[in-house]
């Protein structure tokens, strides 16, 4: 069956995926003469830097998501369908979706990648990802739904496992949600249950390697252990997690109990099917030319978190980032618009603009490429970034509302559970 | 099993319920010498005017709810329990609820109505209702989920019934969703979906007795109807649903296709087992004396929306409203708070403030007793009483910003469809 698409004398350039590769793209691309089709399971974009505020209670999903509609009303040559893509037919080029299948001249695979349990099943189901919208959403109603059933359980280390919580990965993502966990406990938690003993809560950040926010300097590593050691974290480097039943977490010589971890230890591309086996590197990522283009194809490109392209700089590929995919979506759209002007198409050179994380109310820190930045300058220049960076001007004022509010107040105010009641938990 | 409650030297007072009705009578109750213990499936308040507005896209979950634990930050005599409560022994006083038994001195049974579908399973599990938070967002996503599908139709009939919204039930609640949606068919939903008509789209308010607004004035009531006529919805009086499938609508004598329908024709008191039956009146309402004391008992009251109170103005009882609520819970405290001074019991008396509600964009109708107003005026009014009668200056703030900026921009801009895409619809 085919896709209901219409039909134009323009060449047909499908997108699978609205996130910041493939939004960028399908916006730069929209400025040439082609039909762009983009393709998406959810009908927004998400700001994923900001899900672990969102996890926290600060933020709403609104406030970081963006309706892809949105973006393109005035584009009429982009089509946008809520589509989940099965696999790709590469011979006859052709995408198969739950809506039919939709051909196209060009295909640009977009569709980041997702969490990685390195195989462990049982960490999967007992532990709470965070690459999505919907996953920081069920942290927030994990996490707030374990203190209301701490206030009813009479054993002490049970009601200490309801209390604790497990962070794992030392990347931006760990490094963030657990000081924010840490300011909570401190600020907001014993006035909400004050029948609960907050200093009984333990936060663990675990890493697996023996820094942490491993893409950043030295000096920025350093400091954010020494933000989180400050905040109450217990943060343990050269940490592996063996497995998790959803009450022990289970490590190397020692166990912790918490009913909740919250798993950021790793990514791992989003599959599709119909993607040559051998085109795949470690990580689920397709191997890629300096233009994006697809080993073995001449017509499929694939950017951001799920390709893998090796610059001099980067012999093992460039960073899983936001800002990768960006800058590789707009060499992209200039490349495959050229071609309509028979113009010659310009290899990629990532430009690093730099890293930043933040671990706490008034600490973060920052490495530009030419000056490292720690404390609350840094986290200034966080706040100000993440806010320009934000799809809609509405959702940037909001935002800033939310902080400023939740800065004065020390409270974030968001702390609803929100699922249907009539459903069983 | 008891429930773990701390056991103070207070009388305790348990109150079944959060809404407008329970939470301020707890508000109230908490000055006064007592233990207060607030019961509620769900951890926050929810601001029940403005669902709809949830629904068509305009605000946030959280804008117009309002976490219970924060309202009582100050109050350490009040305890709060996510709980659901199963039944009531009114002979040993407690309730028994899913964390274990509570018993009482005194019990408030602030329970409130849930949609009423007149005993139709089919109408119930087709159509969908609006009577919570997790309920309005439903209907956001079905709505913009359809729009989603229509693309996809190549039957011209099947896709205007993925269009087309049937609302039944002319009160308020209808009337304000039956305005918004014909809002957002004029100015948002074309720019979303270019490839629709939506000149094709119909919106249909059915109500089965001849006149809109039934609580509400002669004027306010036709004012209504005129407005709605002018925004192109199909209003049809004196007309009633018989049945619905999830494609048509069976009337009296004919049938309407449509994907949606938004019942909003009723109430029904939620029920608690252990009510004794005698005391239950139409609408599963608890009948209570002038003191809100359930009848045949001592100790145990009712307010708001469940129970059943008439007064010489109002042989038939209250109006089921929030006002009705919150003015019951105001007199209720005093009354129990008086026991401990020994003061006598005053009888309630409801002091009708006025109704109101609001058709579309500078569209609404008051009625104040002193004074009937219609139009860009009262839209005014209408907001201003809606935004300082929620709880917590941030959303008030937020909704403000939220109204100001739809109102420019002609646009609600939350669509989104926020639900687990791992999840098979």
């Amino acid at each position: 069956m085919k896709a209901k698409v219409p039909i134009t004398s323009q060449k047909r350039v499908v997108v699978i995926g609205g996130g910041f590769g493939g939004l960028k793209f399908a916006r730069k691309l929209a400025k040439y003469d082609f039909q762009v089709v983009l393709l998406d399971k959810i009908n927004y974009h998400q700001f994923q830097p900001l899900f672990y505020q969102v996890a926290t209670a600060g933020l709403e999903p609104s406030a970081i998501s963006f309706p892809l509609r949105k973006v393109f009303h005035k584009q009429d040559n982009v089509v946008i369908r809520l589509a989940e893509v099965t696999s790709v037919n590469t011979k006859e080029s052709f995408v198969v979706t739950d809506i039919g299948e939709i051909s196209y001249d060009y295909l640009v695979v977009a569709i980041g990648a997702d969490t990685n349990f390195f195989g462990n099943e049982k960490i999967k189901s007992n532990s709470l990802p965070m690459k999505s919208t919907v996953e920081a959403l069920n942290i927030r109603n994990r996490i707030l739904q374990n203190y209301e059933e701490a206030l009813s359980i009479e054993d002490a280390a049970d009601q200490q496992a309801h209390m604790n919580i497990v962070v794992v990965g030392g990347g931006p993502t760990g490094v963030e949600v657990a000081g924010t966990l840490a300011e909570m406990r401190k600020n907001i938690l014993p006035k909400d249950f004050p029948e609960l003993k907050f200093e009984r809560m333990q936060i663990y950040l675990l890493e697996a390697s023996p820094k942490l926010l491993n893409g950043l300097s030295q000096k920025s590593s350093e400091k954010s252990k020494e933000y989180l050691d400050k905040l109450g974290v217990n943060v343990r480097l050269e940490t592996r997690v063996k497995d998790y039943d959803g009450n022990t977490v289970f490590l190397e010589n020692s166990q912790i109990q918490a009913r909740t971890l919250i798993w950021a230890a790793g990514v791992i591309g989003n599959k599709l099917e119909g993607i040559p086996a051998d085109v795949l590197v470690r990580g689920n990522r397709i191997k890629v030319d300096r233009f994006n283009k697809m080993e073995g194809s001449e017509n499929v490109f694939a950017l951001g978190d799920v390709c893998f392209m090796t610059e001099e700089k980067f012999p093992n590929g460039h960073p899983q980032v936001a800002q990768v995919a960006m800058q590789q979506a707009e060499n992209l759209a200039r490349n495959l618009g050229g071609i309509l002007k028979n113009e010659d198409m310009k290899p990629f050179t990532y430009r690093d603009l730099g890293s930043m994380a933040t671990v706490g109310r008034n600490l973060a820190v920052v490495d530009f490429p030419f000056m490292k930045i720690q404390g609350f300058f840094a986290w200034l220049i966080w706040m100000f970034v993440h806010l320009m960076s934000i799809v809609g001007a509405k959702n940037r004022v909001l935002i800033f509302i939310n902080w400023a509010w939740n800065y004065i107040t020390y409270d974030q105010s968001l702390r609803l559970i929100i699922k249907d009641p009539k459903k069983k938990k």
